[in-house]
């Protein structure tokens, strides 16, 4: 057991404290836990066959409610022709700095520029423009699972990188009744889908004017509170209402025979969540994955298995658990401590240790990774305490991300208020707003945190806004965000 | 019904007869049947819902048989580094000429130019170099699904375009002997998926010097036979022995504690595979689909569908063989005949008729969209009866499609024979090779056919090489391909 407590220690002490420097936490977890690996293309990401898997999980599970909401999958093109870009001109001001340019094809300069997609929307107008002829063409619910390219300056993995894989809805409908009811829709799918599968709960809102989306009427987004106090943006969806319609000359016949402009919506979530999911709920000893996203659910570890009989009940073990869980056996010849910490490290929900004790006596010992916690269990039902135990662990980490966040959550009703709490902590503070983009602004100026969202669920927590004392219009979260 | 009569012949009216324009049709099929959309990025397409849901039968199903072969999916950056792109000297001449370079990032120019991925080679070697230290590290088995980019000057849907849908798997070993294992056994993956998915029987072989892919030691391809006798290459498996390897210094520390360098091999199949779907199932009414790649297996179309009872019927159907199947109903207000019309021209493969009379006596009529047979069967079993017909419906189609191959297959032993066939007809004509490639470019530039393959299972068919005479080395597959 010593020499087990060593190893471990050992691969513990290779990742740094998250209380000491959260930063170089996240980083060194992303490295140990093997999700990202390297590459020579500067800001871009090798995504490990560990993280590509929750990647995997993330777009099956999503896809799956997409299609539970009339949702249907397309594939357009990745490159957007420098006069289609131009077309909507709020949304061309806020792409063109950060796009990347093709300007040769083959061994010839190209008469257009092309830029590598940063997101669709022209790209979908250009489609409808060409596909929506009549009432009866429409509505278009259609989404794609991609990657764009954003040419940042910083980057770190997950969160920020020139290129990261996602998915961009995009729809059209005959009514801007119809639009909005889509684009708050979609929030809601996306809202449950963190909740339940990824076990992160979400303040859901709009966006003030300020951050929203370039060439939308209206962006509301999701909003999860990371470990260290900081807002993570989750995903967004936006209504356009009939502007890039407009722009593009999108028309249909209706039912009375007038042609009309049709209402639009996007929407789209990315690798991102899987940075969300390091930082919700990972600790010092690595990353803890949420059962419904774990690639492992269960990991089998052997004890002492060299004497007669481990091997082959682990074996076992696993073959019983494969019809209810996603489960592997950890058979190398490292020492049962050093895979302990492993499975640690890589987030497994579940680990069961069987040695030859266990054997003899019927039993297997169960650990969770989110709380450590060690229960001995009969093998007679071991397919049912697993199924039970990892519908625990789903559900406590949900409790736990939430009892986290709300402790985490504050209230400000004057600048002093506001500033002490930055001073002292990290978190989401609750404030009220006048409306003004110039309080935002100064707010952003001296506190360093940016306006979050304005909730749908309102609070009434002061007449005046926090900011300039006059009469305030919108509760509102405020954060320092990644 | 001389309605109905009348709108499905409008319908197969507007799709180009097969026998009287080949390409015509295909570019037809591929609109109406809403495979393919407009866009205006020259020599790029849209994929529309329908094509969408086949591609991602075809990923689902590839990917679980990529997984019981040991593999494990990851991303790599779409970008490659002039320089990396550089270090393969074959690879660079047989890829450079036909790129799409990046030349700015942002508002800037950047250093060092970045071409769009027209494969992942040179990535998947950097990657290695420093991910692979010791055999513990081997063998690496990746795969990605992703989108490349080929500066094409001629396109056309699914079988030849600028940006294309595909998975490149690469993969690393200690050994030469296990990369050929790997090379050949995911050759068989893709025959064996092919066949028993798409139902398109392939023929495997090497292909020769001239025609292997770019920095391989040898190349294998699946290759086969579309309705207008034209080949078609459908997926490829590259050896590329320690080339890649030296090249980008890819070395490991052996169990005898000496430097290697590992054997790689890639291999990939892409959305052309649509394209073969099309080519080989389908006929003058639009699209066929073998049942597995189908998004919908059974159209549900009432008849006469205001009569009462008649599509709650039809609703409760497809409630029943949700179980068993992709199913839908067509509600729309359209007529039956252009229902019918329009489920052929989509290439559904079974139709369920439900009317009144069919209601009183507890039955309904299916029909087969590859024979257009149809029989009437009593409603108490409708699931098993669906589930049996689809089974024999995608026999039947792999049986059709290689009685069609074989019949379109001929042999010469001398270029009097040889021209003769490709005078009269399309197809694969077996012939013996002496090996040399003066002989294959005399016989291209006589032919305009280009050696497929030399396939595993070789026959004798002379002593001589069917265009110089010398001995002859190998039996090989010609055509015209695609």
């Amino acid at each position: 057991m010593a020499e087990n407590k060593m190893a471990e220690k050992k691969m513990v002490e290779e990742i740094t404290s998250m209380d000491e420097d959260f930063a170089q936490w996240y980083t060194d977890v992303v490295k140990k836990a093997e999700l990202i690996g390297y590459t020579s293309v500067k800001g871009c990401m090798v995504i490990k066959p560990a993280g590509y898997a929750i990647w995997d999980l993330i777009r099956r599970q999503l896809d799956e409610r997409f299609k539970d909401a009339g949702v249907e999958n397309v594939y357009l093109p990745m490159f957007i022709p420098e006069s289609l870009l131009q077309k909507e001109k709020d949304h061309v001001e806020g792409f063109a700095p950060e796009v990347a340019w093709v300007t040769h094809g083959g061994l010839q300069p190209l008469q257009e520029r092309l830029c590598v997609r940063p997101t669709s929307e022209t790209l979908f107008c250009d489609f409808y423009k060409n596909d929506v002829h009549s009432y009866r063409d429409l509505p278009k619910v259609y989404n794609q699972w991609c990657s764009v390219v954003r040419w940042e300056k910083e980057t770190r993995p997950f969160l920020r990188s020139r290129e990261f894989l996602w998915q961009e809805g995009h729809t059209a409908h005959a009514t801007a009744e119809e639009a909005q009811e889509r684009t708050i829709q979609m929030l809601n799918v996306y809202a449950k889908f963190c909740e339940e599968v990824l076990a992160i709960p979400m303040i859901k809102g709009q966006k003030t004017e300020k951050e929203k989306f370039a060439g939308a009427v209206a962006t509301y987004t999701i909003e999860a509170l990371m470990h260290d106090g900081k807002a993570l943006q989750s995903g967004t969806s936006h209504n356009f209402g009939d502007g890039f319609a407009k722009a593009f000359g999108i028309q249909f016949a209706d039912k009375d025979n007038t042609l009309k402009y049709v209402h639009q919506t996007s929407w789209g979530m990315t690798t991102r969540l899987i940075g969300a999911i390091i930082m919700v709920h990972g600790d010092n000893e690595g990353l803890v994955l949420p059962p419904r996203v774990a690639p492992v659910q269960v990991c089998v570890i052997p004890i002492q298995q060299k004497k007669e009989g481990v091997l082959d009940k682990a074996y076992e073990l696993r073959d019983r658990l494969q019809s209810v869980c996603r489960v592997k056996v950890d058979d190398t010849d490292k020492s049962p401590g050093y895979k302990f910490a492993e499975a640690e490290m890589r987030g497994y929900p579940i680990r069961v240790e069987i040695g030859p004790r266990d054997l003899e006596a019927g039993k297997c010992v169960l650990c969770r990774r989110d709380t450590r916690e060690k229960t001995e269990v009969c093998l007679d039902d071991l397919e049912g305490e697993v199924t039970k135990l990892l519908e625990i662990i789903q559900r406590e980490m949900l409790e736990r991300a939430r009892a986290h966040r709300d402790a985490h959550t504050y209230t400000a009703v004057n600048m002093a208020q506001f500033e002490k709490i930055f001073e002292e902590k990290t978190g989401f503070v609750k404030a009220m707003w006048c409306g003004e983009q110039a309080c935002e602004d100064l707010i952003k100026e001296r506190l360093s945190v940016t306006s979050r969202c304005m909730p749908f669920e309102q609070e009434h927590l002061a007449d005046t806004c926090v900011c300039c004392g006059k009469p305030a219009k919108k509760m509102v979260y405020w954060g320092k965000a990644y």
